[in-house]
């Protein structure tokens, strides 16, 4: 079964992980883990820091050569009656962090992740990545699973 | 850093899910959640069952057109100095379940998921995906990540 519309809006806004697969040069997908914040429907991921010790990140050069993506957040527990997955495919590009929807993504990340303060690659210069849903797709093993997300008919 | 010997055999032997990205028809790339089980150097995830009522799934489409997957294993926990991912790239193939090869596979991943005592998804009839790695790929934000997992020097 899908997820109802409540649950993809709650797992976009709260589920804290999900992987990004892009296309490498020779058209090989490339996959790596991101963390996200979701701002209306666009959602957006930061991709400075770490990089500069080894260059630009491979999901960068990939996106501003093949701007499409698909990204994936999961579920995964020994009870298979709870397994869930969302699919959103779009279009990412890179964009600098001065415009002002950039910004309030930024304002985003820190608020879902507090763990920022301590890493400190939100700086306000700099590129983020920001992708651009066009098709989602979803799976739910059950209505258990809907349920434990606190996202069902009376949740 | 990256993740030692140690950590990657322990991690394709234990962790329970991945994201499979494939190529779509017109070259974008699909991600999904899969379950599987590491036999010596390949990787095995049962594909049959629930794919019936809708038909062949994606995944078995594009890797019989395409067989260029990347495969992602990651750990996502708030504590980000414990985080770690690890990434397969290689050839998939869609195999007949009749073989010795993937006989075996069926057993490693029955062993691995008791959860499929209940499903009925390995019938030894059907189909299976094998994938062959020609490289891999990991992070882990520290040793503490290594520790975790219980394959540091001592562990």
């Amino acid at each position: 079964m899908v997820l109802p519309d409540t649950a993809v809006e709650r797992i976009l806004d709260r589920h804290p992980v999900a992987c990004l697969a892009t296309l490498n040069p020779d058209g090989r997908p490339h996959v790596v883990p991101i963390v996200f914040a979701r701002v209306g429907a666009m959602i957006w991921s930061a991709v400075d820091g770490k990089s500069k010790s080894s260059g630009t990140l491979a999901r960068v050069r990939n996106i501003r050569r093949d701007p499409r993506v698909s990204l994936l957040l999961e579920h995964y527990e020994p009870d298979w009656t709870r397994l869930w997955w969302l699919r959103v495919d779009g279009e990412a590009e890179i964009r600098e962090r001065s415009d002002a929807e950039a910004a309030a993504a930024l304002t985003a990340l820190s608020r879902k992740y507090p763990q920022y303060a301590e890493v400190a690659v939100l700086a306000p210069h700099g590129s983020i990545l920001c992708i651009q849903p066009h098709d989602s797709r979803s799976w739910c093993a059950s209505a258990a699973a809907i349920e434990a997300l606190g996202a069902g008919a009376h949740g």
